[in-house]
């Protein structure tokens, strides 16, 4: 019964940094009336925040694999040969387009592991730890996704255009489903890496909402 | 001494969402003792964020000039020629190249106008709008500078080994200091790139801080 007496004297606890708000506990309902009133809307927010990641990463995932599997099948027999021989191209005769497979792989990877972690924000909207976790996988991945697309763009570009003052012929020219196909991937990858941005700006966003 | 007895009485409120965090508040002198405790811990942690971000996008600047200067300035004329011809290759040849600079230039010039904007947050630690408005931007720039970066490496990956099976050759047989040279300024990009990394998840680590 002590522990009753000492709850009788209200006791007024304002909250440091935020915006003059305070914590009200009286020895009735000490369990606080005013944040209850905003919680549910602040709550919908972030979980409106929430699921809009979980559909990002659902749509990055589809774009990465997309690009990687677009890829990895790339390659083109030409029809004509010599006789010693074939001309044949095949996307991991350019290592560029090895490493871009992988990194597609591996984004597409991350993001269906990551899933599990952004169905935990949406069931609970104020965790921390979780977002933070996955904003500095997301920023990692977004590097890996746009290094392999800019790479895989400049082959592209070359392998189209060709290139005089270097000597480097404009394979495209014969390789035309190879190059075709290639591009498409490139195009994709681009699709998935500019998802990967709004995934971090929508993790920051998320985080910031939390102070309020 | 007769706060050391009423501190033997304490009441423990839990904060709703916290991580089991409680304040403790005594009856006799409710109006706060400890958030005033507990502000300058806080807003020495964002501050040092803050000073930490600043010195992040100096070095960063340096590395991104330093990679469009040195690419900007490579160039070189081999010492024999033709009658026709006189080998002679500079970083406008190639358009990846000239991307590169540009980009890397871009993001050098961002990230000095940045300062300002990071200098508000080290003056007030608790501002979350200069640092949504620096983490979106940072972002973007992220991917300006991997891109560039990864195309680049592309670039001067071929030129050092070249290609068989598109018959490209590796031009840096030739043009020894012109690969150094480009070598240099794409280690410089992507030093700035991972500074870059870091920014952004110091700008989320410093919008989080915010919740508490």
């Amino acid at each position: 019964m002590e522990s009753k007496q000492i709850d009788d004297e209200t006791v007024l606890i304002p909250k440091s940094n935020s915006k003059g708000k305070a914590v009200v506990a009286d020895a009735s309902s000490p369990v606080v009336a005013t944040p209850k009133a905003t919680l549910p809307q602040r709550g919908k927010w972030k979980k409106g925040l929430a699921i809009f990641d979980f559909v990002l990463r659902l749509c990055a995932a589809a774009a990465a694999f997309a690009a990687a599997s677009t890829m990895g099948q790339t390659e083109q027999t030409l029809p004509f040969f010599t006789q010693f021989f074939q001309f044949h191209a095949e996307y991991n005769d350019l290592p560029t387009f090895t490493y871009f497979v992988v990194a597609n792989a591996a984004a597409g990877g991350y993001l269906v592991l990551s899933l599990p972690f952004s169905i935990v924000c949406i069931v609970r909207p104020h965790a921390v730890g979780p977002r933070l976790l996955l904003v500095v996988l997301d920023t990692v991945m977004t590097a890996l996704t746009i290094s392999a697309a800019g790479a895989a763009t400049a082959i592209v570009y070359l392998a189209h255009n060709g290139n005089s003052i270097t000597n480097w012929l404009a394979i495209c020219l014969q390789f035309t489903d190879f190059c075709q196909q290639a591009s498409g991937g490139v195009v994709a990858s681009f699709i998935a890496a500019v998802i990967f941005m709004f995934l971090v700006m929508n993790s920051a966003l998320a985080l910031k909402k939390t102070s309020h």
